[in-house]
C-alpha cells in the first residue's frame, strides 16, 4: 500500500501549476494483489479530475480494485460529473484518501461511497503539493509564498549593490523548476524596473519550460520596455489588488520574488504563508537585506513560521517554513 | 568491519573537549569474527592515547585482533611511548586507520607496523572530532569556530535590542553540549559587559557540565565584577594575542561566540575555519546583524565555506560551513 500511496502522491505533483483553480490531485488505482493498475492527476481546469483519469487508464482492470487518492473524491457537479459517482460506477471496491476535502460545495464524496458500499479509508497524511491549494480555499486568497536567496548573515547583494551569483547553479534550476509549479510570479516595480526580469520557468540551458507562471507586478510606476513588456504582465497598484484579481481568475498558487520593499508589505499584510529560503554559505557583513524595513519592533513580535523542510542544495542549503496557524497571529 | 569504524569514530567522540593539545582520537579492536573486544579514546593531555587505553581493556584478547583508529598511530615517544610500539607488542595483526597523521615527529606509524608484520590499511573517512586538531596542526594556531543565532533574515536581535529568545530550547542545549567539547569560549569586551555572561557549559536544569572550556574575553575595556570576575577567565588584548596563548598553552579548538564587532575582526584576520548558525525561522527586517561591519566590498569578496552539515533542531535549523581550502582564499 505503501506504493500506491507514493505513486498517487507523485502523480499530483507532476501536475503542479497547470490544474487552478482545482487542486492538483493524484490518484493511484492497485489490484487486490498490490499491483498498480493506473494513475492519474487532476487536468487543466474543465478537464477530468484524477480520479476519472485512472479510471479511464484502467478501464475494466478498475472492478474491484483500490483507488488511493490524495485528497478526497468530490461529489459535486462542477464542470466535470462527481468523481465519487465514477468511482462507484467503474466498481471500485475500497478508496483510500490522504486529505480531506476542505471545499464546502464537493464534500460527502466519502459519504457517497460508503452509502454505495464502498470501503472508505481516511489515513491522513501531509500531501505537499496540495498545501497551497488547501490555504487558498481556507483563506479565500491565493496562498502566498515569499521566495529569497541570501547569504547566511542575510544579505541579497554586497554593499555595491552586487549579486551575481549568491546561490548556486543547482539552487537556481531549482527555482526555475518552482516557478513552473505555481500560478503566478510577483515582483515589486522597484524590481521590475532594476533588473529588467523575464519571470518566465526555464531550463538551466535558457530554454522556455512547457509551463509558465503568470507574470505580475506590484506598484504604480510605469515598467520600461524590457523582457515583461516584451513578453506580456499584468500589473496591479496594491498586494490588496493583485491577491484579489489573482483569487477571482483562478490563482490558487502565487510566489512573491521581491524585493525587499515588496516582501516587507506582504508580511505586514499577514498575507505570506510560507518561505522558501535559498542560503549561501557566505558571509557579507553589510549590504541589502531581505527585507527594506524592520517589521517587528520587539522580538515577541517576530513573524515566526514553522520549518517544513530543509536540505542542501549543491553547496547552499534550501529552507521552507510555513505559517504556524493559518488566519490567526 | 563497520561496526568497529563506528565504534571507533562514537570513542572519540565522546572525549572531544578534555584531550588539547592531543587529538580526540578513538580506537576500537575487534575479533576475526569481527566480535567488538574492546575500545579506547585519548586521555587528558599525559595520559596514554586512544590505542594503549583499548590494549588495556583488551589484555590478552588483542592478540590477532584488528584495532581500528581514528587517526594513524603515532610513532614518537612524546610523554607517553609510541602506540605503534604498543600495537606490535600486543600483537595485533591489523590496524585500520581513518586519517594520516599531519604533525610530521609523530607520523610514520603505518611504516612501523608494516616494517613487523602488522596488515595496515588506510581508509580514508572524513573524522568530524578530529577535524579542529587537524586544522591547528596545519595552521599553528587553534581552529575557530564562529558561533551564532539568528534569525532567517539574518537579525541576532530586535531594532529594540531584545533576543529572547531567538531560537528555541533544544538548539540551546545543543551549545551547551558544543561549549563542553571546545578548548575555550572566546567573547568580545562588548558582550562582556552588556551581557554579564558566564560562557559555562550547562545543563537544561542549569547544573554545570562536568567539562568546562576556558571563558576568553578580547579587548582592552575592563570587565566589571559579576559572573566572569566570579568564575575567573583569561584576557587578551586582540584576537591574534588570544589565539596566539591559546596556541601555546594547548588550545586546540575554540569557539568565538560574538558580539558582531568581535566575529567580524576574525573573519577580517582570515581566521574563521567554521561557522554554525542556528537559524529561528522567524523574520524580523531589521534589527542588530550578525556582524558589526561589512567584510566585503563586493559579492565576489564575500567569505565563503563549504556547507558540512543541515539538519533540523526542535523548530529551528542547524548549519555548520567549513572554510574551503585552509590558510588560502
Ligand atoms: N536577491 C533576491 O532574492 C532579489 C529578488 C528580487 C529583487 N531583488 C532586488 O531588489 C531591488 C528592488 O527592490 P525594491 O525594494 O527597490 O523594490 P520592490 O520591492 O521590487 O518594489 C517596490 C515597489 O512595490 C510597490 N509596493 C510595495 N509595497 C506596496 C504596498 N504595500 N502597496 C502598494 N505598492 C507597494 C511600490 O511600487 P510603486 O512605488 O511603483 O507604487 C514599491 O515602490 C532590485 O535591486 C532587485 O535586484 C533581489
Ligand atoms: N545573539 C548572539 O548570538 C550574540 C552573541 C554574542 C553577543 N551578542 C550581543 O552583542 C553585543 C556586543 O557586541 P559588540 O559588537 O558591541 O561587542 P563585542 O564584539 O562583544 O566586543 C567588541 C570588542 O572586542 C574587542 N575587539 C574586537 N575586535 C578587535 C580587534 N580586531 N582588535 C582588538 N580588539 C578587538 C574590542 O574591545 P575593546 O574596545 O575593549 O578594546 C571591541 O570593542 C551584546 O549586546 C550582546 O548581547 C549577541
Amino acid at each position: 500500500m505503501v506504493g500506491a500511496t507514493e505513486a498517487a502522491i507523485q502523480a499530483g505533483n507532476v501536475v503542479r501549476g497547470t490544474t487552478s483553480p482545482n487542486p492538483p490531485v493524484g490518484c493511484a488505482l492497485v489490484d487486490a494483489s498490490g499491483e498498480l493498475i493506473a494513475t492519474g492527476a487532476t487536468s487543466p481546469a474543465g478537464g477530468p479530475h484524477a480520479e476519472v483519469n485512472a479510471l479511464r487508464e484502467a478501464g475494466d482492470r478498475a472492478r474491484g480494485a483500490t483507488a488511493v487518492v490524495t485528497l478526497e473524491p468530490c461529489n459535486h457537479t462542477g464542470r466535470t460529473g462527481p468523481c465519487s459517482h465514477a468511482l462507484t460506477q467503474a466498481g471500485v471496491a475500497r478508496v483510500v484518501y490522504l486529505t480531506a476535502d476542505p471545499f464546502e460545495p464537493a464534500a460527502g464524496g466519502a459519504e457517497h461511497l460508503r452509502d454505495r458500499g464502498v470501503e472508505v479509508v481516511f489515513q491522513p497524511e501531509r500531501v505537499a503539493a496540495l498545501q497551497p491549494w488547501l490555504r487558498s480555499v481556507r483563506n479565500n486568497r491565493p496562498s502566498v509564498t515569499l521566495k529569497f536567496a541570501s547569504t547566511l548573515d542575510g544579505f541579497t547583494a554586497a554593499v555595491d549593490g552586487s549579486s551575481k551569483w549568491i546561490t548556486g547553479e543547482k539552487a537556481r534550476e531549482l527555482v526555475h523548476q518552482d516557478r513552473a509549479t505555481r500560478d503566478a510570479i510577483i515582483v515589486g516595480t522597484g524590481t521590475a524596473i532594476a533588473d529588467n526580469p523575464s519571470l518566465t520557468a526555464r531550463y538551466p540551458d535558457g530554454s522556455t519550460r512547457p509551463v509558465q507562471p503568470r507574470r505580475v507586478v506590484v506598484g504604480t510606476r510605469n515598467v520600461p520596455e524590457g523582457n515583461l513588456t516584451r513578453l506580456g504582465f499584468e500589473q496591479y497598484a496594491t498586494p490588496e489588488e493583485a491577491l484579489q484579481a489573482l483569487w477571482e481568475t483562478g490563482g490558487r498558487d502565487v510566489l512573491v520574488e521581491g524585493g525587499p520593499a515588496l516582501a516587507a508589505s506582504f508580511l505586514e499584510l499577514d498575507a505570506v504563508d510560507a518561505v522558501q529560503a535559498y542560503i549561501a554559505p557566505a558571509l557579507l557583513g553589510d549590504g541589502r537585506g531581505v527585507l527594506n524595513r524592520s517589521i517587528a519592533d520587539t522580538i515577541a513580535h517576530a513573524r515566526r513560521f514553522r520549518t517544513t523542510c530543509v536540505r542542501p542544495v549543491g553547496n547552499d542549503v534550501f529552507l521552507e517554513m510555513e505559517k504556524d496557524v493559518y488566519g490567526s497571529r
